[in-house]
């Protein structure tokens, strides 16, 4: 059966990591191992510039319709003085709601190849692999009220509502546990449970469906632990699990800690299977048109899209492979180039890849 | 004038290491150069099994009648079965919200003798000296309205309200401008501006008070970005500035990347002046009453103590000192421990403060 796949270029860097991720995508449609019809479209401030808006009605037309969802980057200098609702960002944001994104699952690998990257010492990093699953479309990003009121004394007050509903939370909860069982069936979520009644209920039903997981141990960890945990020692984690905002800061953190976020890609997937593939780099708009991001992280999101959404595990295998042979090739982009290494440029890593296929 | 000290020396290791504190505060009062009245009483796990609450009556009004407090620490497994309105954290909260203790100043240094034991690489962060100021009673700590509820269907939603008013953010934002004038002159305001009408608000404000301080660089970085920059290169800030949930998890960040939670202090200040000072690392249950945990931040508290409440800056310089000399000697408790140092207890760590005063 044919999958629909849509791309989204996006903004800065996007559309040339982006060609090079569908050059290695097309490597399989061209040896007959995957079938596929891809359509393209705007998002973010491409959105705007091209039909004014960040999540155009007709990029929506096909999200709706696609399998499967290749995102670049969003966002750049050009657009920060847009009124906010126009924003690139907040092409992300409704995309996510609009297709019940609820999860968003965020690995954090260092490649051995990269160990010195990191900012930490290297022996407490070497081979990090944590899993970070953050819930994506509820809590305090979409929480109503929200809003800036004039008080009766003249004074503005800002608000926002952190809010998560038992389905809501047994939704993640289920997503993460599942993650966990194909992992190292070790399961830390992160909460403020001794502060913040939304995540009393979070830890409750953690609890309840981890009753159906008994191979799986949970943890709890309050978030402020669970920063520090990430700093001393984050090979103690294998699976986490959190809520939008506080995974929002976890997870950067997390793959900041790998140090080279040139090569983390994520997956956002709703009930269906259907999910949008990204970088969680952004659209680097120093570097954009210069021919020298690094696709990696990208073209990592294409496996992660061949896993979840396209059910091609051995091709995400293969091209997971191709990155660990090229990186001991030693090929590197500029961002995480170390001496001794050949520097190569956008083009020429995604050629690497489609060879080493 | 005699000021007046409340003590609370709550739970875990809270008394072995206030006691220290208060040899170091009463060598000030022996040589003359200070005139206190102290007085003691319970907070916390403490407070709740002498009188059934977390912050009792008596502690309440003792408190209300003081010019600064110093507090151990809060919590133990033995309270965590209680309803949560009794738990030891709900008396931290609480004293928090009554005497108006709006601005926490949250010091992360590393030591140059403590470098080593950071988890990150020692180049990154020797010498790290950042201030963390984080507002301390508003936010979604306070935010009403908050709860479970149960819908019409049956299942149950938790929700909880971030919510700032523009005078609360300036009275925090004065501090942090304040305090960047004494230091650096750089702060960095940390929202989620780009997805939260409340820190929209906060930037908006930061920007506009930052009008009447043309001295200091201010920068704004999103919270999960902010994350993401303490980890890769701590040493480009020098004051940060956010609000209470955010400061939770970055100041503990900060706090780990120093990899010495046992030596740092922490202020909450309320407008007239008026000052808790504690360590930031907790209860400590595992190792209390076995007199080998570290006084030093307890110690360096009570320095905090004189700068801040009882306008004695040279007293804590004194004390600093002190700690930099004992250091030097290579001193150190159990947590700070590396060898070819000479490892000491509690008591022994807090005499060894007295000799070098
Ligand atoms: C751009 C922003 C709205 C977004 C978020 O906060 O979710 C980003 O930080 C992310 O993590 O994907
Ligand atoms: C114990 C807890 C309520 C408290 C907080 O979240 O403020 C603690 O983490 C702190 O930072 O002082």
């Amino acid at each position: 059966m044919t999958k629909k796949i849509l791309v989204l270029p996006g903004d800065g860097i996007g559309p040339e990591i982006v060609t090079e991720a569908m050059k290695v995508l097309n490597v399989f449609v061209d040896e007959g191992s995957l079938n596929i019809e891809a359509e393209y479209a705007h998002i973010g401030g491409a959105g705007y510039d091209a039909e004014g808006k960040p999540y155009p009605k007709s990029t929506q037309t096909l999200a709706k319709a696609a399998d499967a969802i290749l995102l670049g980057a969003v966002g750049g200098p050009k657009y920060d003085t847009l009124d906010r609702p126009l924003r690139p960002e907040r092409g992300l944001l409704a995309i996510r709601a609009d297709l019940g994104l609820y999860a968003n699952l965020r690995p954090a690998i260092l490649y051995e190849e990269l160990a010195s990257a990191s900012s930490l010492k290297p022996e407490l990093v070497a081979n990090l692999d944590i899993m970070i699953v953050r819930e994506l479309t509820g809590d305090i990003y979409f929480g109503q009220p929200r809003g800036i009121e004039t008080l009766p004394n003249g004074e503005r007050r800002g608000f926002n509502t952190m809010v998560y509903t038992e389905s809501e939370i047994e939704r993640i909860g289920r997503t993460a546990f599942d993650t966990a069982m194909k992992r190292g069936k070790k399961l830390c979520s992160v909460d403020k449970a001794n502060v913040l009644e939304t995540t009393e209920l979070w830890r409750e039903v953690m609890i309840r469906i981890g009753k159906d997981y008994p191979e799986v141990e949970l943890s709890h960890l309050y978030v402020d632990n669970a920063a520090m945990q990430l700093v001393r020692a984050p090979k103690q984690f294998d699976v986490m699990v959190t809520g939008n905002i506080f995974g929002d800061i976890l997870s950067d953190a997390a793959a900041m800690l790998t140090g080279s976020i040139g090569m983390l890609p994520s997956a956002s997937l709703n009930k269906s299977g259907v999910g949008m593939y990204e970088p969680i780099h952004g659209s680097a708009p120093d570097i954009a048109g210069k021919g020298i991001a690094n696709p990696l992280a990208t073209i990592l999101s294409v496996a992660m899209m061949l896993r979840y959404s396209l059910n091609q595990p051995e091709l995400a295998t293969r091209i997971e492979a191709a990155v660990k042979q090229v990186l001991a090739q030693g090929k590197r982009t500029g961002d995480i180039y170390t001496e001794g290494c050949e520097k190569v440029d956008t083009i020429a890593m995604g050629a690497a890849i489609v060879a080493a296929l």
